[in-house]
């Protein structure tokens, strides 16, 4: 199995299948092509929440500002998925969700037959490659060399100080539901019925349809994380916060 | 096969298809995850436009805003179909036109691992579990109760009082075409080549290349209900109307 | 293995599946279903610069301003790869990038069941039909006549003149990069390490991020065209282009 991640739109991810599919019969599976456009963080957020959920795979991720520069080429061996990303730190967060050890590995990449579409060009004969090889004699394939030294993502911690916790807006959901780096369980623990965000009480509950239509809620979202919503409308817009918004919690 | 259909966007809907292909190695079909947001009535709509035209499938719907309450999940058997979904009325109308018969089954839900994102805790594992244990003997599951008292979603009947023909616009497609609830072959038969639409009259031709481009156009869309459409343009926009609006058709 | 493309968005493509999927169990790939709506050139470009990376496949394209109308549809033959499609020049220019001689076929369409969604009435049964058959005597087949006559899209040719260089935006990807006729390598052997667009002068690099964000750049694209582009930016608003542009490079 292969699946496909990107901020491409479309039609370039069918470029991709189209390469992949010359040389692997892997079933194919479209994590999302929309992600924020060369947003690395954001993307990064959300493969760490989504690749768990999949049997072992070939994850096939491009969110790459820096192609055709000498950024490299990267493998990430995790037990037994791999993810096949350019060298910005996007593929690092999932794969230490999906194996507590990790292992990166740099492509031997030869004069790829465009500067501007890795992705067609060099990740995708990638991923079919280690698809078809397999990933767990992974470093004895030549053209693939164990890397030390690789960039990762490290979403910033919160904040716990007597009863504030503060921290920040990760990424805003397609229902406009803010999901923080707020870690649920303190709300659950440390909070009541109700807490502060910014200093506006709102109300805690399990879910978005315990309020009213149109009002706000502070739920703890499938991530385990706070998030900040509205029943039936966008809790960005109501809490007036963007990805990296500061978010504090009190009493 | 299993098809899945959402108001999700991107990235959830791959959640739900890693945790089903944990445990099938079903073909999976998107229909969609661009329903309108948490739109319980559009939704049912198009799924009973479209899924008849499947193979017998499980069906996973998850346009869910009672996510977290006390909605129940249910199952819904149609013929060789089953339809896995919230029990707010949003499959019942594509079970109606998959099969004569439907019957419904709650399925008992214990203690998901999130309150808010149970297309991924509750429906996928479900649909998958559907899938491999297969349709026909359904009742003899555990964990499946037969269920006599469902949601459902229910159309406004049209009225036709005389030559006024009267009903609203049930939803909008991607290319601005107003699909109303009224049937097509009460235009077919009673009007000639123009209706007054609200007043106004428009040419009824079968589709939309037959008036000039930027020209309204009363047509019988693929569902078998009247269409108000403009060639190469957007019908809600020119005939100032939305879901819900209604529409009056008269000699 | 087939592929799908349209305009259509959401959910009608998934009607084109299940129709397929009745009478084949061929792999599924979705090109694109968000190609410009009705815009018949846009997407022969974008079908000739993704096809053509698929292994032998049936393509069923589906970009049908005049469905309804007295238009043909038509089964292309390019190798091994057959394009199903309207016949309105969309499924040309990409098979005859797929191969050197390409035969068009007129398929005979009794009766369809709409005349406004041809694409699950006519093409996705003739798609799924030339699947099971095979493309490769398909002359042969009864309901499909070879059509001597048929349309085409031709892009323009760029003009050379001295050193200034003339063609026309033909596309804008989803990154805002304004995507020209005009030949890559021209701009390689001939102009440095810059050039003047519509008389602005802007740098020649061989990606985005070889400038600095929000600096706008002229690249060769992934096609081998010359694209105006700017680093995390759109290449569209900052060249103030849109398709159909002209662009003159002059030194």
């Amino acid at each position: 199995m292969i699946t496909l991640s990107s901020d491409f739109g479309t039609p370039y991810p069918a470029a991709m299948k189209g390469v992949v599919l010359q040389s692997t019969d892997a079933r194919l599976v479209d994590v999302a092509h929309d992600f924020p456009r060369q947003d690395v963080r954001a993307t990064a957020f959300w493969l760490r929440e989504v690749l768990p959920y999949f049997p072992p795979a070939v994850h096939l991720v491009v969110v790459d500002p820096g192609v055709g520069t000498d950024r490299k080429a990267v493998v990430v061996r995790a037990g037994r998925h791999a993810v096949v990303a350019p060298d910005n730190g996007v593929a690092i967060p999932a794969a230490r969700r999906l194996a507590e050890d990790v292992e990166v590995f740099e492509i031997e990449v030869e004069d790829p037959a465009s500067s501007t579409f890795h992705g067609r060009d060099v990740f995708a004969p990638a991923a079919a490659d280690v698809h078809e090889r397999g990933v767990e004699v992974f470093d004895d394939y030549p053209g693939y060399e164990p890397l030390e030294d690789y960039a990762t993502v490290e979403f910033p911690d919160p904040d716990l100080t007597g009863d504030v916790l503060r921290g920040e807006v990760l990424v805003v959901d397609g229902f406009g539901n803010a999901i923080t780096n707020l870690p649920g369980r303190v709300v659950e623990d440390r909070f009541g019925d109700s807490v502060r965000v910014n200093r506006d009480r709102v109300r805690v509950e399990p879910s978005y349809a315990h309020v009213d239509p149109g009002e706000r809620v502070v739920t703890v979202g499938s991530h385990g994380n706070v998030e900040l919503a509205v029943n039936r409308g966008r809790g960005d817009d109501a809490f007036g916060v963007d990805p990296g918004s500061p978010v504090e919690l009190s009493l």
